[in-house]
């Protein structure tokens, strides 16, 4: 084993980090998580001017062609640069988890139209799976598609969607799972087809913008979809096949939360150290204190557990793209099942949110009535990093049954 | 021992339960949540008209002749009418907390200018006691009150006071607590003097509201004071004592904090039930799973215990206050000691909000995204009660000390 | 509400303590835990000496006519006097939470022969109730009974039932649940009857003694029942209604379990802090360390919100026997659900056990190397409250399920 | 980073796991914890002849050359064939991880007459740091050497000392820490030499073995030394660099520790699933209870990163001893600080220790009162590596104060 890590991929962090200095400091995250949504477009050019949208997308797509675990390494640092999530939920787990999983399943028109472009920071392209109904239930929706002529005609309701006033704004489109045919009884996310939906496609009536607990540069909505008419190159991959691209697509998504949440964690460790050594009480350091020295030591262990944690999710998924020949990366020694991936990833997303949360709450109580204001970074990155907890991309119970599926079976899982 | 609840403490927690239903309903909260401070006036009067602010004090000089245990079962009530805890935190912690330590303490001038307005509702008095410096070291502060003749000349300033624009809209003022002397080596809490400081006195300037996480419906915000001139009549109780008026305030501050907290624990169950109980995943009702189950009854189990504690708690101090033959109330058998009494108040102060707080954590996992929103109150209930637990009336480190002293002796304080 | 504990309680809890100083101090307990069973009888004899074994039991039938919440005190004295829970399980879960159930549907030739001597400490009667098919699923059992004339004939195997060996050498008994009729689909709980079977019964067969982690003064085993014949007189109760007779049992076992556990954590506090106070490291005593009396302060508030659990839960338990008329108690004013009683007998379980578990374990840990030894109590405290937690009388997701059903309803019980 | 093990490291694994399971399975290893210590020679001899035991001592000195990495990947397995951790205790921990950093100090003669026989399991050699005043405090201790000439004369008391009774039966000595000058104010580590003394050295008097509530295979006791004569010989390394050898001892021990417990964590994991999925109550399989699958889920992803952080671990120790040329190893291209090698190694010891504890006392309650009895190993896993937790090679608070300290600067050192 080799714990190194390469100065190339150093290097990508630091400009992102000096992105972030430069352009997006704490007291300008802060002041756009006040005013909220819309997102400032010039946040999505900045990144895209550093190639860190989608950059494992291969170059003759008009990617970086970087593997997963340099994606995530970028993804630590934008959770660092801004710890409220937003841009990591934005342009991470939704642009580039989805996005990168939407390219290879899309047409060269998807591609050239809307993929290329929000590549370079001109366009939103999102996810919508959730359904009024439910949100990790995935085979449980109702919206439908049907064929007529060479076009399909797409109704029904998507929720808790990510960026929507963003796309209506930006232009771009979602990832959209509709049934293409009924639901086998015990066999639900059969006939299950994913489409491409452009957001201003005649039908397409976004719903009101939800209010958020935080992460409020960026918007959560949903969008209602009436006799909706995409054409069959819209598909994406095969008719009866979403199921299976969107557990996909959580499972890229998903490794960028993880890694997101612990540049979060790093974020809110190194802005409480220097207030924690020279903040006073009774004479005292409070960093001094073992009740807060010691809740910081339990907090940076985590982190650098949860650190190890994405670093090897993401090394376990280039080998997955290796193995499927996806565009010549190079082979590696090993292979592993994907559902073994989809446990460490499942690991990955519970641990890595959960404790960026907590490390921002703790922060809060270090600092005490201070903590709660906004003159400190803490409370918006507690507030923010909720969204990831609650959820997005799946709630922490649905990784408890991942994992225990691994462990002992399908026919543990719970629910069946 | 006798744990029935007497039917005159059900009705009047039932009276609270009712105005809140008919004035102040959820949807009506969230509203004053977003738009934030300052609090409408007609919700002061509007509890004022029920009796239950300031309950605890003598009926001759205003109040209803209450005791702790039936004041703290009112403060439940309100906890559980806005789980944001705005009201309580200003109705309940502070006018009454401390407004009932205030008149012990007080002229029979702030008696009649101040105290009796903000009972009946239009008034509103508080506490500053935190400086910039500080919060938990009350002793460390440097505000100071010269003599000058008949009346006393304060400087200084205070800071995360709670309710300062409602006190400047309305009219009223502050319990402020100043040296009059020098801070002795080793005995900093000597010397300290506690004022009623109007609120439109000259000299005093508020300073510009904090940004709060939650609980935005009451203000917070600081004020300093230059040359402040108030007459000897609003000298509070003896010179040098105003260390041990302000760790009587506390006490009871903290003791209505602890209920109001059961109080929102109880909304966030109430609430959170029917949700997990109707909705579905995998056709399996949320409430079903243990997953969900199980932490509900572990948050009702430790709800259970917080309630018994506040119930003891508010029972010791009416004893300690028949000790005192504070009006005549009567005796009871058995003494405590008061520092016995303060070991019960921080085990309450720590738990109930600690609880309270994950309470609505997890209600908010339960929903997933649904709960992130604002069309369910945990998020506020969540947002606004981290106010107790970072430190309204005392963070969690300076009550597991206050716990220590008693069981090890003062010699084992850790900062000493 | 009254939170004054009686004189007469706390005489009862000082002769307990005192008999325990005198005749069973820690060292004596800790060789009893090396030796392993046989408890020692003058144990059985001097604890009912102090007519606290089946203290509840009515006068006129042998017992002191205490209340629940006056034999809840004593059992916490006896897990503050035998921290390894050896005698609180063996003399008050069993002898006295069954023991009074039983008595309660016993014939008048089963209390003479029985039960009256158990109460003088000259047998011993005890509870069989688990399979080796399973524990908490009471209603799953196989052993079963059959008439026969006067007779009924009994066979089967029970398992996992305390004091079996002490029952062989001092004489006695146990409460046998048995089928004595087919289970009804989704009723399975019909058709189980309860008998009283003595030890020395022809056909019953002592199986060899378990080898514990810990409690290792009082046996664990098993019997196996072939064609043991007993007169109908031996039948408790109506046929067919053991299993609320059971539950009965459970419940009364349960509240003493948890009072003990209260007990125990009260004697690992009082043995640590001396130690703790007077060891320095780094020429710091190790109480002064907040690493150290944080989880102090932590336990202790725990552990007193359990004493508040045990004693409400004991003083329902109380108004629920007078309202059945149990032997003209004296009626109170307020009534309780059996299941409300329930719901908190099962947060009382879980609670109090877990935390005196928790707590031997920080003390050993405050201790290092030394705590892991015999030179201390910490570790047999350890042992021994581990076998509460592990399932004496229902384990800690029963309990769980138990609350989830009071607060859901019974469709939501997770394995329905 | 590469996150693949080789298949050298592999082998080696499965060798030792082949080893236990004909030499030791876990039946004849609950014989040996019944009986208790003396280990019996074969399981050192056997261990011996696989190449285990101080691995990582070059070959020219009669060790394998082995890397950190594979040593730890050897002590995992030898957690996992032993579960009371007793063997890894005695084999890894001590004769290992001190073994190994006796051997960069220790002359020919103590190589050729002690490690040697050791390493071919043989003779047990060992660590005496401890004294009754106290265990993390090492810089605290009174034992002392004086110069005599060509000698040394020891004179002092060390005690909780693994394998006393092994040593005194094998042959073998110990590595002693003493003071050869006052403790300066201040600065008490210095004028700490260590020496080497064999277990048969006239003046040499073992104490009493302590009776531990787990790991019973091993002995642990101490030793006094009255006018112990020892050639300068036996001195290791410089006069008066004892404490720094010291820390590096700890630092050895403590990886193996955590790799070890890795091991138990894996071991309780692969005995319950089998059970958990097999027996059934309310018809339902017990791994299919959400109740025990999460909490299964949770263990499995914490021991998945106490593997990756003890794997980083080892390989940063690696680099360590490759940057000081030590024996030509091949360098690599990073170095890190000794610190922050120390920081990594204290949240392994944290971590991994805690977790194993965790996973077992979880692993009984899901088996109920079967779990608490020796048919099946998880209580004597539980027992056993409480040793760990309690303090073996440093409790869990000084951990937090090594994380604490490299966060946060030496001035913040809680005691100082």
């Amino acid at each position: 084993m080799d714990f190194n890590i390469s100065d190339e991929v150093k290097l990508m962090q630091e400009s992102v980090r000096d992105w972030f200095k430069r352009n997006l400091p704490l007291d300008k995250m802060r002041e756009i998580d006040q005013k909220g949504h819309p997102m400032p477009k010039e946040v999505i050019e900045g990144l895209a001017g550093l190639g860190v949208i989608m950059g494992v997308i291969p170059e003759e797509r008009g990617g970086q062609g970087l593997n997963w675990f340099k994606q995530a390494a970028i993804a630590e640092e934008i959770g660092y640069g801004d710890p409220t999530a937003a841009c990591a939920a934005a342009f991470m787990a939704v642009m580039t988890g989805w996005g990168f999983t939407l390219d290879r399943y899309a047409s060269e028109g998807i591609r050239r139209d809307f993929i290329r472009p929000a590549i370079a920071g001109k366009k939103f392209i999102g996810i919508a799976t959730t359904e009024p109904g439910g949100g990790s239930d995935v085979a449980g929706f109702k919206s439908k598609a049907e064929k007529s002529g060479k076009n399909w005609i797409l109704n029904g309701e998507k929720t808790f969607i990510s960026g929507v006033e963003e796309c209506k704004l930006w232009g771009g489109g979602y990832w959209v799972n509709v049934r293409t045919g009924p639901a086998p009884a015990g066999a639900a996310h059969k006939n299950m087809t994913s489409f491409f939906v452009p957001i201003d496609a005649p039908g397409v009536e976004m719903t009101e913008c939800y209010r958020d607990a935080g992460r409020m540069a960026i918007s959560t909505a949903g969008f209602t979809m009436t006799n909706v008419k995409v054409p069959d190159d819209y598909r994406l991959g095969e008719e009866g096949k979403g199921f299976y691209y969107t557990m996909e697509g959580f499972d890229n998504a998903r490794i960028l939360i993880g890694a997101s949440s612990v540049g979060i964690t790093q974020r809110v460790i190194d802005e409480a150290i220097p207030y924690i050594k020279e903040r006073k009480t009774f004479g005292i350091p409070l960093a001094k204190n073992e009740g807060i020295q010691f809740e910081l030591s339990d907090i940076y262990k985590e982190m650098e557990a949860s650190r190890l944690m994405y670093q090897k999710t993401a090394w376990m998924q280039d080998i997955r793209y290796d193995e499927e020949g996806w565009l010549e990366r190079k082979g590696k020694a090993k292979t592993f099942q994907p559902t073994d991936i989809a446990k460490w990833i499942a690991m990955l997303k519970w641990k890595a949110p959960a404790l960026a949360l907590h490390a921002a709450e703790r922060a809060m109580l270090w600092l005490g009535a201070a903590g709660y204001t906004d003159e400190y970074p803490f409370q918006m990155a507690w507030r923010g990093v909720m969204s990831y907890v609650v959820g997005a991309e799946g709630g922490q119970n649905i990784q408890k049954i991942v994992i225990g599926r691994e462990l002992l079976g399908n026919e543990f899982v719970p629910y069946k």
